[in-house]
C-alpha cells in the first residue's frame, strides 16, 4: 500500500509541531547546551542531502569569548551599513533585536568549503546549488534545536569576506551564516519582524500556482 | 528551566527520524498525492524562515501531462551535457537514475520571485540569502513529506533559463528545483548515490572545527 511508510500520527504531528514553531530567535538564556546535545544538532545537519552528495558545509564552533566579541563587532558595523541603506526605515531598522551573539549559549559560523568546482554533478547549469544544500542543513539544525528546545538565529549581517578573513577561511571558501543557539524564556508565537510591526507574512495562497507563472 | 521547552523524548525521535530517513528518491509508485495531503506539504513549505521575512519562493505545480513531458526533456538534455561535462565519468552518470519526473505522483516547480531587489535585509552584502531561504522550505517539505510516507527528489539538471520561458516566469524569477513527490515502494537505506557506488559520504568530524578553519 503506498501509505506504508508514513509515521504514526503522532510522530507525524511531532514533525509538523517542530515547523510550526521554529522560529528565528534573537532572545537567549545564557546556559550552555550540553556537548551531547550540541553533537544531536551538527549529526542532524550533516544528514541533510546535498547535490552529488559534495557535502559543501564546514561548521565552526566559536568558543574564544574574543573572537565572538569580534564577530559581534562585525555584524554590528553591517547593521549600520544596512540601516543606511534601508533609507527612511533605516531608525525603524536599528530598533530592532537582529540578533544575540553575546547572550546565546553557543555560537557557530557555516562556511562554505573551498574546491567546489570540482562538483559538476547537478550544478553545471546552477552552481548555487552548494549553497541551497548547505542551507537544508541548517533548517535540519533549527528543526532538531526546536524539538530540544533550543531556539536557533540565522544572522546573514556580515561582509563574508571580512568573517571569512576572521576565521581564517581559506579562498573560495565562504561563510554564509552566524547561528546564536541556546536556551530561550520562550519561542516567539509569530515570527518577530511580525510580532515587532516590521512586516506581514502573506498567506500560502499568494505563492502557488498551476503550470505556469500566476497572472498579475 | 532551560530545558522547558523541549518536546517529549518520543516526539524529539520522530523529529530526529524525518531527519534522519528522508532522502533524494528517484524511485516512485504512480499513486496521486492526496489534496489535503499536499496542502499539508505546501504549509510546512511555506512555514519556512526567510530573510526579513521575505518569503521568496513561488510553487507551480504541474498537472498538464504535456507540460511534464517538456520539463523531462529539457532535464534529459542537461543530464546528456552533464555526462560530456563530467569527461570519463560521464557513461558511469549516464548509468544512474537522476529524476523520476515521467513517475511521480506529483510533479512542483520552486522559482523565487521576482522584484526582490526591493529586500534589503540580510541581504546587503549577501543577496543570495533569498536561495538560502527557499532551500530551507524546500527541506521542509521534504521532512514533512517523509514523515508522510512520500518520497522527494530535488532535480537541478536544467537550464534555468529555459524552464522559466516554459513556465511563464517573469524576469527577475529564477526556478531553483524540479520536485518529484510520490509514493515508493521503500526508502533508500543509504544516499542513492553511495548505493550506487558514485561516491561516499564523509563523517560529521570532517566538517567541524573550533575558532577557525582546520589546517590541512
Amino acid at each position: 500500500m503506498p501509505q506504508d511508510h508514513a509515521f504514526s500520527e503522532q510522530d507525524k504531528e511531532a514533525v509538523y509541531r517542530a515547523i510550526a514553531e521554529r522560529r528565528d530567535m534573537r532572545h537567549f538564556l545564557p546556559d550552555p547546551i550540553p556537548e551531547s546535545t550540541l553533537t544531536r544538532l551538527l549529526a542532524a545537519a550533516h544528514q541533510a542531502p546535498s547535490v552529488g552528495l559534495m557535502q559543501p558545509w564546514h561548521f565552526i564552533r566559536i568558543t574564544e569569548p574574543r573572537l565572538r566579541e569580534s564577530i559581534h563587532r562585525l555584524v554590528d558595523a553591517e547593521r549600520k551599513k544596512t540601516a543606511e541603506a534601508l533609507g527612511e526605515r533605516g531608525d525603524e531598522f536599528m530598533r530592532l533585536k537582529v540578533e544575540g551573539i553575546r547572550e546565546c549559549g553557543e555560537l557557530l559560523v557555516v562556511a562554505l568549503r573551498d574546491q567546489r568546482d570540482k562538483h559538476v554533478f547537478g550544478r553545471r547549469t546552477m552552481p548555487e546549488m552548494d549553497l541551497a544544500s548547505a542551507s537544508c542543513a541548517i533548517q535540519n539544525l533549527w528543526l532538531a534545536a526546536r524539538a530540544e528546545g533550543i531556539g536557533m538565529g540565522w544572522v546573514s549581517l556580515f561582509e563574508p569576506d571580512e568573517l571569512a578573513r576572521l576565521l581564517e577561511i581559506p579562498e573560495g571558501g565562504q561563510p554564509i551564516a552566524v547561528l546564536c543557539l541556546g536556551y530561550t524564556e520562550g519561542f516567539y508565537p509569530r515570527p518577530m519582524l511580525e510580532e515587532e510591526g516590521w512586516t506581514r507574512a502573506r498567506p500560502l495562497t499568494d505563492f502557488v500556482s498551476d503550470n505556469r507563472w500566476p497572472d498579475a
